[in-house]
């Protein structure tokens, strides 16, 4: 059996992300560890590993009841086994337009490897970018499915912002953020990363159909799963960590407190991924998730795009612009001739000395202020001394 | 002259928070101090400790400019005390309703000592409260005039909210945050502090004349300026520092980048008072400066006004609760069960060993946990096997 279709076998033995069976294939290669499944149970030394990282320094009876869950294991593997048929999901996968790509090819984004035992065993891709170029600068952009307008705009404005700026967006395929990401990236022709917890072939939800018939022409559906398989709420949860792992950072567009998408915030916390949330409107329950990983500390509050690449990019040459607001030509005055401003009436007149006295400055400074401040329009003579210029223009 | 009437003098002399009048005041006394002005020029130890604190170490010549800026500010000072009229002042506060406290009264906030030089001489205060029981456990909700509808609706929330629970709320008197914050306060019968940038008798702005009235008569009106006086723009700036220094601390409901709520915020940041800001939507320029605040890590995300309680109160005390979305019945099973329940079809049925080989556990576990699934609820028996029940109240 060559690496490839073990791999194909194994994707069918036990559930993505199962860290015991990443160690079996970590430490004896794909091939020998669907043989030791074959034979329906684990090997002497391997079992001793399971025990020492299930019960550190327990005593007899706790040790063989791992044993037992282990040799359980084992047997459920063996189960499935007998029913895989790698050969058929091969040709399936191939006949539906996909390819597979396992540990090692040139496709593969290495930076799964960061995974460690909850690697995925192979890859099946449907589409036309590459998958590891596309992820070499990518985000995670995630939300509630249950997502309101102002997710779903802000949603579709990250993902054309980053597309823009050369930045690939990865993110699942549900309703609500998923949905709002690529379509705001699609719009920009960029290539745009769906990461399924079904096969490539299964449109789930099925009015994404459309969507993911776009996105596998500009950019790539992803999965760990062979077609035809469903999603189950436990594939959710462990396709999670391929979003997280895939990219340099997550950004969380709304989410309520038990939202899904707090879990792929975790996969990215845990993986030393750079973790941000948007801010919404504090009455909004399905922003309650990320105010609470801003108020925690766990994600840095981001407000555009750009803020988002600054905290993922080049230290220093990603850089966001400081939010700032309009200057008004009366920011640019010195603080004397300001205070003279200030002292000048709106209505009836003022003389100098009066003014000079309310501004607390002397009567030549008074004068040669208010020199400048009629030729610049801020303030005109009238017959009972100065006032303010009823049509001035700094900005109220 | 004696010492409130000397206080009641300065405020006419020097514009409020002149941190060189506080000084002068702070070292020699209100009475000398106005002693002093009337002069016209400084004692030569004053003269010493400005030029000291202005150019340390510089040469002859910017001493003698430093020491000819001295002398003009004493000169507009007693062209100011020319005009002033304490006793007409006092009188003209106690006809209006209001009263002087000074330092050393038993109602005078000694948290304003925080503010060094720049403390007010005094203030009138108009109301019922009292000022310095009503700073006790209080908090600053500043924001913008042009307000949202979303932001007084946060506000007259935090107004409404703090209030509840026994924290009184300082503002300014605008349009906007401001006044949606009184208004929420005033709703729970709560004393409300008001400070002001202009006498407490002037109305400003206009259209707030009977949202005056009603913090009036439940709590304060605060200024440090006398009866009569204006605002300007430098006495807003100056009057946030009150704001700031009465307050355990302040959060900033809504604010643009160039909002005068972020002086306060400011002000509260360097009186080490604590600073929080509520977030919003990332579409509102409104809630720009509010995002600045959080992403720079100068202010906590707030959501609540338990949450700022538990920044403001007593630690471990005033603790706010966790959000928590809703705990459907499901969270509660085993991961096995789980494991079997994920491996029930929903339509067509399933025996046992097909759900047993899906699920990778045994037979046994299976026929246990599918007969708790179905007292639960969650699944039925079918003539072809078990499928989950359409009715499930599983939480989705």
């Amino acid at each position: 059996m060559n690496d490839r279709l073990a791999r194909v076998t194994l994707m069918r033995l036990a559930e993505p992300g199962d860290a015991v069976m990443g160690r079996l294939v970590a430490s004896q290669g794909p091939d020998a560890a669907v043989g030791r499944i074959r034979e329906g149970r684990p090997d002497p030394e391997f079992a001793r590993w399971f025990a020492a990282s299930s019960c550190q320094g327990s005593a007899g009876s706790r040790q063989e009841r791992v044993t037992v869950r282990l040799e359980r294991m084992f047997a459920a593997w063996a189960a499935r086994l007998e029913t895989a048929e790698p050969d058929r999901d091969l040709a399936e996968g191939e006949r539906a337009g996909a390819r597979l790509v396992v540990p090692g090819d040139c496709e593969w984004p290495t930076q799964l490897n960061d995974l460690g035992d909850s690697r995925p065993h192979a890859l099946w891709l449907h589409g036309d970018a590459d998958l590891r170029f596309s992820c070499l600068r990518s985000v995670a952009v995630v939300g509630s499915r249950a997502a309101t307008p102002y997710g779903t705009h802000v949603a579709a404005e990250f993902g054309a912002g980053l597309s823009e700026r050369g930045w690939s967006v990865v993110s699942g395929g549900a309703y609500g953020i998923d949905g709002a990401v690529h379509r705001g990236a699609l719009a920009c022709g960029t290539p745009t990363v769906a990461v399924l917890a079904c096969g490539t072939d299964i449109a789930y939800p099925s009015a994404h159909h459309s969507l993911f018939a776009a996105v596998r022409s500009q950019g790539l559906l992803v999965s760990e799963c062979p077609m035809g398989v469903h999603p189950t709420r436990p594939r959710f949860l462990v396709r999670n960590r391929l979003i997280a792992a895939l990219t340099r950072g997550t950004v969380v567009v709304e989410a309520a407190v038990r939202s899904g998408a707090l879990n792929t915030a975790g996969h990215a916390v845990s993986l030393n991924r750079h973790l941000a949330a948007v801010p919404g409107p504090v009455t909004s329950e399905t922003s309650a998730g990320c105010h609470r990983l801003i108020r925690q500390g766990t994600a840095t509050c981001v407000t555009t795009p750009e803020e988002m690449i600054e905290l993922v990019g080049a230290m220093g040459g990603d850089l966001a612009p400081e939010p700032r607001g309009p200057v008004f030509p009366r920011d640019r005055l010195n603080p004397e001739t300001r205070a003279v401003l200030e002292a000048v009436p709106a209505r009836a007149g003022a003389g100098p000395a009066t003014i000079a006295v309310a501004a607390g400055v002397d009567l030549e400074t008074v004068l040669s202020c208010l020199g400048g401040l009629a030729a610049a329009g801020y303030v005109e003579r009238v017959p009972r001394g100065w006032r303010l210029r009823p049509d001035r223009s700094g900005g109220g």
